[in-house]
């Protein structure tokens, strides 16, 4: 099977060459680059939804949850769930995967786990890949799931279209610091666990907290920093469905216009993503073809000996790489 | 007062020089740089100990305890405490730091959080950077604290010396999980809170889950990847102090001799995440200098409006780079 029809069978919904072409794509592989060369034309029409929070405020159920819903409506839903994963096996690890198996045999849900290591050139970069990739196979919504804290999870949200946290009421210290970190990337926070008692308190809290923060607005007005979002705040359980039809609405109304692709947020971002993405994999290939790879270890070594500085390194390296980048 | 002079400062023990040059050093500023070429042939002689864990786990309290023990033997401690952060502010968030506080009028303990966003070139890069500062500055024991899973860890991990992980007897499924991808990373693995009930056993399991992971290493090699590691398991409380003394001997039964410096693999590794966070960095530069930004820019709109691939795109950038590289 060429690449070409690989990427043709995945375009007209065979889910066995999506699958396949995942692969070739998160593997950065030739066979990769062309189809998604082929499909990129016809992504950009999915609505990506980010969805991340601390560890162990129910993401997955609720992405779970908002398949069903979706499902009712007879909508197909593509999944990307990012998961903590072994840096040296390679391997995802997340039993949370086995919330998703109502869906398992429902072929309008597609589930793709990505390691979140191991990608040259990015993260980012493999996510709005494989994103394009379900969006040029039909899936006009598209879920990005991330476990944890950290990089990751600002990666996402600033790739996503729209970006929702999910969170627990009942947290720890230092889980609900994370919390804060992720708010400001929210686009919706929604208050998990609904039926459990404490969540309307921590709705209710969250809402004061973001309410007074016009003091914080102009503060980061003041430093020259963006004004922080605005976050609408909603509750949910993802375990009894209390909530989750009015979340996917309200996800709905969000969903962007055909026509703002041009140049809204979000789409930039994915660009520049995937753009220093293949520019940082592209430039290392050529430092490590055969004409420089000796010149490039001899310098790494001469860094980490401190016999040179970094800076006076990385001159060097651009210089080699000026050798023939002007041909 | 010059950057050398500030050099110079740090160098020589002062440690507000310390501070402000390691601001300049984590914004990149051409002062910076220049501070670290001075600096960088003093560095190479401290043992960067990496410290993470699931949230919760107690890393910090964890350091607070090895940081105390360590001024109990004269010697002088930096940390390095990279915290979950504000994407939009910019600030570090996490009140954990106020653990450290009994070594805050201690000048020979010198902490320094860094948020884990908003490094050009990447966290790695800038915790390599504070840290050769802190190295040439004499601090020969550093600890970089991470917060959180994902792939801040994982670079961490890549970048110490040794890298310990903290563990809490008793966590929940999805903490379990970001542990396990945790472990490979780990020289060291110390259950913490020994003095709770549950803390000997899991310890026990820990062991017996890395004994029987000879099978694993096999299926590892077979697919020709590295064989995990088989960090030592430790238990500990740094509450109480049971066990800290060990855990520090064990740190220091690790560090690495003068000699091995010259091309030992985090020595490596930090040479090249240094190298790569500056390359591109430079490359970053060139492409916003005002002969290339406005095709930049063009380049950019037209992927974000799938007019053209991002293959294409960063085949376009990279020949405008080749303009006046060779030069």
């Amino acid at each position: 099977m060429t690449d070409e029809t690989l990427a043709e069978r995945a375009r007209d919904g065979d889910r066995r060459a999506l699958a396949r072409l995942l692969t070739e794509v998160e593997n950065r592989t030739a066979a990769g680059e062309a189809a998604l060369k082929t499909l990129y034309p016809l992504a950009g029409r999915a609505h990506l939804v980010g969805v991340t929070g601390a560890p162990g405020s129910g993401k997955s159920t609720m992405v779970a949850a908002l398949t069903g819903e979706a499902r009712k409506q007879g909508r197909p839903v593509a999944v990307i769930a990012i998961d903590p994963s072994s840096p040296i096996t390679g391997g995802a690890i997340l039993g949370d995967r086995i919330r998703m198996q109502i869906h398992a045999t429902d072929d309008d849900v597609f589930i793709r786990s990505m390691a979140s290591r191991g990608h040259s050139g990015g993260l980012a970069a493999s996510t709005v890949a494989a994103a394009a990739v379900m969006d040029a196979s039909g899936f006009g919504l598209i879920f990005i799931e991330t476990v944890g804290t950290g990089q990751s999870e600002v990666e996402v949200a600033a790739i996503a279209d729209t970006t929702v946290v999910v969170q627990s009421p009942e947290m720890g210290d230092e889980v609900q610091a994370i919390k804060a970190g992720l708010l400001e990337v929210a686009d919706i926070v929604v208050v998990n666990k609904a039926d459990r008692p404490g969540a309307d308190r921590a709705a209710a809290q969250l809402r004061a907290m973001l309410t007074v923060g016009a003091s914080a607005d102009r503060a980061a007005v003041a430093a020259g920093r963006p004004r922080p979002k605005r976050p609408e705040v909603m509750l949910s359980s993802a375990l009894t469905g209390k909530g989750v039809p009015e979340l996917l609405a309200a996800l709905d109304r969000r969903a962007p216009s055909p026509g703002s692709r041009l140049a809204d947020d979000a789409s930039l971002k994915r660009a520049e993503a995937q753009i220093s993405g293949i520019l940082a994999q592209r430039i290392n290939a050529r430092l490590h073809d055969p004409a420089r790879a000796a010149a490039r270890a001899e310098t790494l070594k001469a860094v980490a000996a401190h016999e040179i500085d970094p800076f006076t390194a990385a001159d060097r390296l651009l210089a080699l790489l000026g050798n023939d980048s002007a041909g």
